[in-house]
């Protein structure tokens, strides 16, 4: 059925739940900072400890408030006993409008790819288009993957860009090698599915309802192991069930299109994928980010279509 | 022990779950509308989406505010790797007494059983006389299992039976062939399992607690798969633990009568079993209704008896 | 990296979980009362039912608020399919300062290990100075394994120990052998890890993070029973993950001296153990008190290291 209520609004649904890990600061270890222009900064884990539950936080506020985030037992890997589980009340909206790192910010040395509500204040990217979505709120939250806060001049872009003063924006960080950065890294293996599904051309409007999960990764001190693992944890280790709208057969053609297996990369750890494109993250095939187990379940036929498999000697190989 | 404490007011209870539903309507993808006599409508899969959380939002209120509810990983049905997990504070007044589908409504067409912590403030049901509880309250609220909205006369009808004017009405309604609805519907597998320990006479002021567990149904557009699949998720895929006080005989009998393998019925999927007898529910036979696999601990010997065992291949080939 | 914020007060964490406990007393069945000195007593299931729901808000309570506990499918022992999980935003604080039953209570008869935050108010037990945390807090609230009210000398004493007039205290308690009770002490599958690691010397600031599940135990109405199969539930169900600062070595040798098999008494049912030794607990090997299986990730290497086992059948044989 075609969706006629209102969209929620991913930063003011985010909203309380920023201001709870601020107002938590202390027993999540986490930094709450004064930052460029007056903005708001959380160190999740670069100066600080932060930990898994500090990650399980940042993932709710990246998918906009819109996500059920919660660390469970891992049902396919016995080897790394926990997992996170991710569903999202719209799915569409929360990862693809919010979770997905689609914004780039750079300047002079430091860059990272934003993520999070306050990309669909902005709403540049060409995916808002395709998803018919953009935010207006009073504050927005960023997400970044990073060791270092935002210069001023990344303040001031994401300032004009989302046209918020910089006093109303909190930008909350922590770089992949931490337990909240590899955490809520992991917690993207819906929206990564969400990416693909779009990448391969189906119908966004017809995605009704998702859930993920993937185990979760140990972070490593090398940059490259700790990212590598943390697509892993999707790659070889994800599983997600979509409800989707439309014909039986796109249905049945999505779900044999869509797990990382039919990718000409698929077979070896991450890691190993990027060290033999020699670090040229976007010459390896862009097939390869999605989970490893995928069900699609037709909501017009009932029926569910099912390709990939969790492939837990290769999560083995990569975790370590 | 017996009881002495004051017993739950499950209207009460639910009230703030139903007003966060309503508030939280767009990021539910679910309407709030005003119905007849000016009573307040929940629509969570009829004619807007909704959605898996919105279901299982449906049922801590259908628990009347009693119940953990969480979506989970499935333990013992591989291929439908989501389920819904579902515990309660007091099970007896929570599944029996609120989320029971006891309430037989009809006008003109227009048939639905009534759920939800509102059959308590009525409590004309013969189950309210055997677990001796009935509610008051300010508000009322119940949950339907359709795709239409209550007329005027079931809305009369229900403020009548409760005694509360039209306006403190929140009536809540998907069908089973939504997310929600089946959701919903999946997450009685506790409730179930207590109807048929009632139904086997087993003294009901005995149960203490209990937790079940049931993977989550795949929707269907034709009804009568759509309710063979809910049926199937507990009657098949289906685990309940309960924990009750008297004799240990009691209790290892009622282990061994409780699971859905000692029907008559079973072995087929139920909507094989409803085709077969004509339609007719209720010439089926009633302890077909129960979980698949039920432990019983007996808390005053602490032994713990068990019998039944999910069966994932009738899963399978009720899901499709 | 060393931590450099305001420690986390466990006290004032745990009080608004205290006071929602106190406000939903008929919903989970317990019982507030005014006790000696006009302190606040919770009955959580010793003249009251209490339940699974009541102890795993115990566990919450018990660890100082910075817990997040759930009740979940047991991953390891499928004839007993519920499992509690235990995290923590600050593992050291929260287990140690807060969680661990340290505080000996004693007054003519009546005899209990107090745990919950309140010990951290005293911090007068060894373990304090270890791990470099005290609180100071307007409220305080202890955790008692016990069936019976403290009496006025064992409020007193805690008065005074704390600091805190006796009406700002909150005694919650529950006997291992009701469910409440059961659930919280099987909830310390993290905490006995954690002390475990301290009884090998291990540095604890160099704990940076960790999570734990065991299955749920079976109550009994024999105390020793009781206990034994809570005990068992951590000692051949429990997996616990920890995450490390710290040179690799030392990781690995941690895991390798961690798990409970490590120790001279493993290999029956704790209730055996414990009458082999005469009822004389302090007879026992204290290395038997640690998790089934455990991994210890290195966080400066990245590298994981594993040792000990599930051990289904003697789980089995405890839970009867």
């Amino acid at each position: 059925m075609a969706e006629t209520g209102t969209k929620p609004s991913v930063n003011r649904s985010a909203a309380p739940l920023v201001a709870a890990m601020a107002a938590e600061a202390d027993n999540l270890r986490i930094a709450v900072l004064t930052g460029p222009l007056g903005c708001r900064l959380i160190d999740a884990g670069a100066t600080r400890r932060g930990g898994i539950e500090a990650g399980r936080r940042l993932t709710e506020i990246c998918m906009g408030g819109l996500g059920q985030v919660a660390i469970v037992p891992a049902p396919t890997t016995p080897r790394w006993p926990f997992a996170i589980r991710v569903g999202a009340t719209d799915p569409v909206v929360s990862c693809l409008g919010s979770q997905y790192a689609g914004w780039s910010l750079a300047d002079d040395g430091w860059f990272a790819l934003g993520s999070g509500p306050a990309r669909a204040l902005y709403a540049k990217e060409d995916i808002f288009a395709d998803i018919a979505y953009a935010d207006r709120a009073e504050t927005g939250a960023l997400v970044l993957e990073t060791d270092t806060a935002p210069t001023e001049a990344v303040v001031r872009m994401v300032a004009d860009g989302t046209g918020l003063d910089p006093t109303a924006l909190t930008f909350l960080y922590a770089p992949t090698q931490s337990l909240a950065g590899s955490t809520q890294v992991v917690g993207r293996v819906l929206e990564v599915a969400l990416h693909k599904v779009h990448a391969l051309h189906f119908p966004m409007e017809r995605i009704v309802d998702g859930i993920g999960i993937a185990p979760l990764a140990p972070p490593s001190p090398d940059f490259v192991t700790a990212m590598g693992r943390t697509n892993d944890a999707i790659i070889y280790g994800g599983t997600v069930h979509l409800f989707v709208e439309g014909p039986d057969d796109d249905a049945r053609d999505l779900a044999h299109r869509l797990p990382s297996s039919t990718s000409r990369d698929y077979g070896a750890p991450f890691g190993e994928v990027f060290r033999r494109f020699g670090g040229d993250f976007y010459a390896i095939d862009g097939m390869l980010f999605s989970p490893a187990e995928v069900i699609v379940t037709a909501v017009e036929s009932g029926n569910s279509h099912r390709a990939g498999a969790v492939a837990p000697g290769l999560v083995d190989a990569s975790f370590g």
